[in-house]
């Protein structure tokens, strides 16, 4: 089987991942953050590293900061519908995920919240002078995804950061694609709000995500209940990561994710973005030789977080990644990767798109033989 | 160590739990429901299969109407959220947990909803009829754990079910304690809506949780997101459970609960139900006996999901649990449980409780060591 859909979910994960969920299962995994006793504070010790890890990867000075979340999912609509009230206007663009789409379409349609979508060129580039143009007196939010889940284009996310902080816009940038192999620095790119998944780029486990908030922002949570802090209170309490953690964290999840950061940490950003880079440009280059393909993906691997997708001319993409997955064991994702807005800009929304993403533990002879299947696939759709 | 805080968290699990964890992570862990290649196809059925395990615990006819969530407080929040509405009434008890009361009296103080707590007598016991006192023709929901987590006490829940359905009034059982030991049959306690943790009673890993909602009732959901179908559009599908499972799921979290359920299907809820009675009433008659001490669990097995709640009379819950852990290496909760309403109550707000919370892999042999440890500790505040 070679796996290549790391966009939806990376695999393999680090062994540590592995062996670090394991032993905790096994030994120590209390309930963190509730009682005292020395399981439930090795509990809290594992979660408390983890954050402390992630806050190191992203250059957050404060840990507690960040809150654990289940995906980017969540973190994204605590985000937005916890940040943003009536009357506020929101610009986002048309490369962006459901997660952040659907919220927001819904806040414009029952929360009073004005919506503008800037568009992209046609390799889904955003121009960022379209949202410094699209700002009015009511824009409280710009949210931009790091990278597309649907080509791998890197948006650019530090001149979007200026353009906010310089207008006094609060800025939530989407990190589910492309964290963990981009170099990311939070003072060059002035996110106020960052969501993250644990279980792509940062290789921990599903179940993993995180969202950063900066202090300025005074959040309403999406969920209340039990924090193990403050237990007397009635109502929320403010204090963070608390406050946007509500329930049972996920203790061996992670403990997982931590041993992911930890892996990316040791062996550093650079090393792995390189490597994506050098798998992605040889699919790519690979790839584009054949005839009758249609790549959606930037050929530069500087601008490329690690997808190549393309389409057969007027083949529906899931016939293409059956045959791959059928009869040449390769795993890869066609139809609408959840982002409706890129494949309408793609002109997609009928076929799909064939979405191959590598991941840091592909290797070259993997990407030969998936773009020697991909020749043999075109062979047929010749005859 | 003797782990006696598996109200918080059930532990050790069973091993099967382990190692399905591990071999879905290692072996198949992409994304479930997201593309149709072999793998994803299998985290899927492994969804799947563990959806259908629950429906037939809980006797739920369609396992399509239960949702994966994180934990119970997400179950919770999106029950609670997603069917009250400004100028609707709810009822619940004095002794539910933050997770129920938060979102609760957040609602009713930003969100127009009435909220009725019904008290308890010394034991916790509700008295249903308190509760059918209560309605009023604004009364939308009714809101009752299945059993309290401070003390262990089993509600009248299937007598409540009657009046809430005799009535025309939503009911959602807060089922976090009691079920995997508790004989359960949603026909019975005629549930409109079930909170679950996995990571409890039902022996799967943390970060795991659903939700059961009746058909009948139409939910807004508490995130929007991908969800795998219907991706070309903007809003949220009503599709159930995509509406409420935005974002990737916790795959291997999910297998593992799929272990832990199976577990309890094959040795049989009466026989759990009949270990955890035995530990229970053992652990009960032996404490009963220290001088000074002050029970607030129910005696009757019959009566109690397996908590033995106590103080020493004039002394700090958190002091006692503090000597447990570092004399004798027993890991139990002091403190308020995240239940403030049932503290006070009880009159414990200020001292908290110890609370010794038995699982079905305690021993006779523990529960016995537990008690001579007590003791010790009693001795130490005679002198």
């Amino acid at each position: 089987m070679i796996y290549m859909d790391n966009a939806a979910t990376s695999f393999p994960k680090p062994d540590a991942v592995y062996s670090e969920m394991d032993k905790c299962l096994r030994t120590y995994c209390a309930n963190p953050g509730r009682g005292s006793h020395t399981m439930s504070i090795a509990s809290a010790t594992t979660v408390n590293t983890t954050r402390e890890r992630i806050a190191k990867l992203l250059k957050i000075e404060d840990s507690l900061n960040i809150s654990f979340t289940k995906n980017a999912t969540e973190a994204l609509n605590i985000a937005i519908c916890g940040s943003l009230s009536s009357g506020d206007h929101v610009i986002t663009t048309c490369m962006e995920h459901n997660s952040v789409i659907r919220p927001l379409k819904t806040l414009e349609k029952y929360g009073g919240v004005k919506l503008t979508i800037v568009g992209a060129d046609s390799l889904g580039r955003v121009d960022p002078q379209d949202i410094r143009k699209s700002i009015n007196k009511r824009t409280k939010l710009i949210v931009c995804t790091l990278s597309s889940n649907v080509n791998g284009i890197i948006m650019p996310v530090e001149e979007i950061g200026k353009i906010a902080r310089n207008n006094g816009i609060n800025y939530l940038l989407d990190a589910s694609q492309g964290l963990g192999s981009i170099e990311f620095d939070i003072n060059r790119i002035h996110a106020d709000m960052i969501a993250f998944p644990g279980h792509k780029g940062l290789l921990g486990p599903q179940g993993t995500g995180g969202l950063y908030v900066s202090p300025k922002i005074r959040m309403r949570p999406l969920m209340r209940g039990g924090t193990g802090s403050s237990s007397e209170l009635l109502y929320q309490p403010e204090i963070m990561p608390d406050k946007l953690e509500s329930g049972t964290l996920n203790t061996p999840g992670i403990a997982g994710l931590g041993a992911g950061v930890e892996f990316i940490q040791k062996n550093g950003i650079d090393k792995i973005r390189k490597k994506k880079d050098e798998l992605t440009v040889r699919l790519f280059n690979g790839i584009s030789r054949i005839n009758n393909i249609k790549i959606f993906s930037p050929e530069s691997a500087e601008e490329n977080s690690g997808i190549v997708a393309f389409n057969f001319e007027g083949v529906d993409s899931s016939e293409v990644s059956y045959l791959l997955d059928k009869q040449y064991k390769i795993e890869c994702r066609a139809g609408l990767h959840c982002a409706p807005l890129a494949h309408s800009h793609f002109k997609t929304v009928n076929s799909g798109i064939v979405r191959l993403s590598v991941g840091c533990f592909n290797t070259n002879d993997e990407v030969d033989f998936v773009i020697q299947s991909i020749n043999l696939i075109a062979k047929g759709y010749r005859n």
